[in-house]
């Protein structure tokens, strides 16, 4: 029980936790009008994204949290979704950031949901599947919890093919008697890949376009009547 | 921890799995418009729907999910989540077949996490509450992941009833000393029977006519406006 | 593992968690139109407020959830659902009502989710984090369960702030050596304290208020359709 902690260093988990803080924070900061958080939202998104991912993850796999077993995790979700939100600020509305800091902690919590998995003993299936909800659970509880239509559902695919591809890469490097570190960052670097070219030639702000497609649904079924 | 294993086979518990996914599918696919899903939404409704019920059953038993210790689970729900998605193309609209295939598989999950919990000796009221939360639990992630209105919720008490008087039946008979296997078979019996009377005399098609009304609400809301 | 259960004692988990369904019923029992629930819909949302927050603390903790060890459990939790909606049609809308117990119910899950986490070993601030939780964790369920706007993201900082602020009461008087007993009696104190103040000098009714800006936001979006 003690040893994947040791084959998942504190510095590197730390540093998921961190950008998925930050991350979170500048999905949130995103959000004007109806939807606008205050600034205690925006930091609870900010630890959701950084800390459910593994949460989720030791659920399912019956350990208890890593998160709650040191002081640094929260802290560190909690500061970085402080930081995401002055940087919120600087940066308006630069997605590049925004997309490009996804697909890293998506690998990475990948990786290390992945690592986890095999090193408690679960079989390569159940392994990828525990690293792709350790990468997308994330996201989903946001959606969850900000009421949001679930990316990882309707535009994302993209998520799930991402994680569950560098996963794969995982498992087949383990296969093969690669070590976990190498593994690990073949990992992160298939997710990355494999999320930013999606990114680049499919979709670039998912969740907006399904939000107006909504709103456009809604008008239209108001112009019968108008004309009646 | 290993006993409750053996008291449901593998193959029952693979079925379960198998229906479950098919499930899931025929109904991810019955989505038209707006809420159209890609073949990997559809997979992963089947997947859902073939082992959430399970999984948040071992997650309120404290054990490790049944599903994560067999490649087979993972690779079952999600052949089986293909299949219904062919076999959505070839039945299209025939929602018989949907709705009892639901009724069964929610008989199969609820009469497998009543047993398992009482093989870990819990008493029967929660015994009972676990059954009902594995029978209905595939079902409400569905919703959740989908942004639809929670079935269990607005119509249909009349899961929770069928699944609920199916695992009462398996307490009473467990109660009386009848063996694992009978009593579990007379569980599925009656949730199947309950949920199919509930839907020959009632409703037919619950989550689509909760979504009518929500439109219509929108269409009358909007009335008042036009005319002043 | 046997030790955090002899800390709490049955009557007072119990009180909390009867309180906790009184309250769901009562919170429930109050919706009518398109979203009015029947019967057992309310007494789900009961069971979801009564047991919901104590589950959420102890899948966390990784034990197994004391609502599922006794039978006690779910017949307080459905009794107290019961007695809120006989009492819902005596005290037809007495917001103060819900209120109150709302800020009770949270004091009370919030000090017991702490207190046991404390007693599980966690450092202090996993052990505020769990005691948030345990607070917040019925009302999130029930939002989603009901597909309302989750409270505590949109107007509700205030529910995770007074729980925050109770549990960080027990962790300073914890770390001055005060016993459980008066520390979790200052943490209900606390939460209870910061919830009524918050809606005695801010906001009254704010699931309602945000479910009124929704239909105004369709309405608005309406307008320029019918003046083209």
């Amino acid at each position: 029980m003690t040893e994947p902690q040791f084959l998942i260093p504190l510095w590197a988990d730390l540093t998921a936790v961190g950008l998925g803080g930050v991350q979170g924070a500048l999905f949130a900061s995103g959000f004007v009008g109806q939807r606008r958080l205050d600034l205690l939202g925006v930091a609870i998104i900010g630890i959701v994204m950084g800390l459910g991912g593994g949460m989720i993850r030791d659920l399912l796999l019956n350990t208890t949290p890593a998160a709650l077993q040191s002081n640094w995790y929260l802290l560190t979700a909690t500061g970085a979704a402080l930081v995401g939100m002055l940087l919120a600020n600087v940066f308006q509305r630069l997605n590049a950031v925004i997309v490009g800091l996804d697909a890293v902690v998506i690998g990475m919590f990948g990786a290390f949901g992945t690592t986890k998995a095999f090193a408690l003993g679960l079989p390569p299936i159940p392994a990828i599947f525990v690293g792709v909800c350790a990468a997308v659970g994330g996201g989903l509880l946001r959606d969850v919890f900000m009421g949001l239509p679930v990316a990882m559902m309707h535009v994302g695919s993209l998520y799930a093919v991402a994680a569950g591809g560098g996963a794969a890469a995982y498992a087949v490097l383990d296969a093969f008697g690669v070590p976990a570190v190498p593994a690990a960052v073949a990992c992160i670097g298939v997710t990355t890949v494999i999320r930013l070219l999606a990114v680049i030639f499919d979709i670039s702000l998912p969740e907006q376009r399904a939000l107006y497609r909504r709103k456009v649904a809604v008008e239209t079924s108001a112009i019968p009547i108008i004309r009646s």
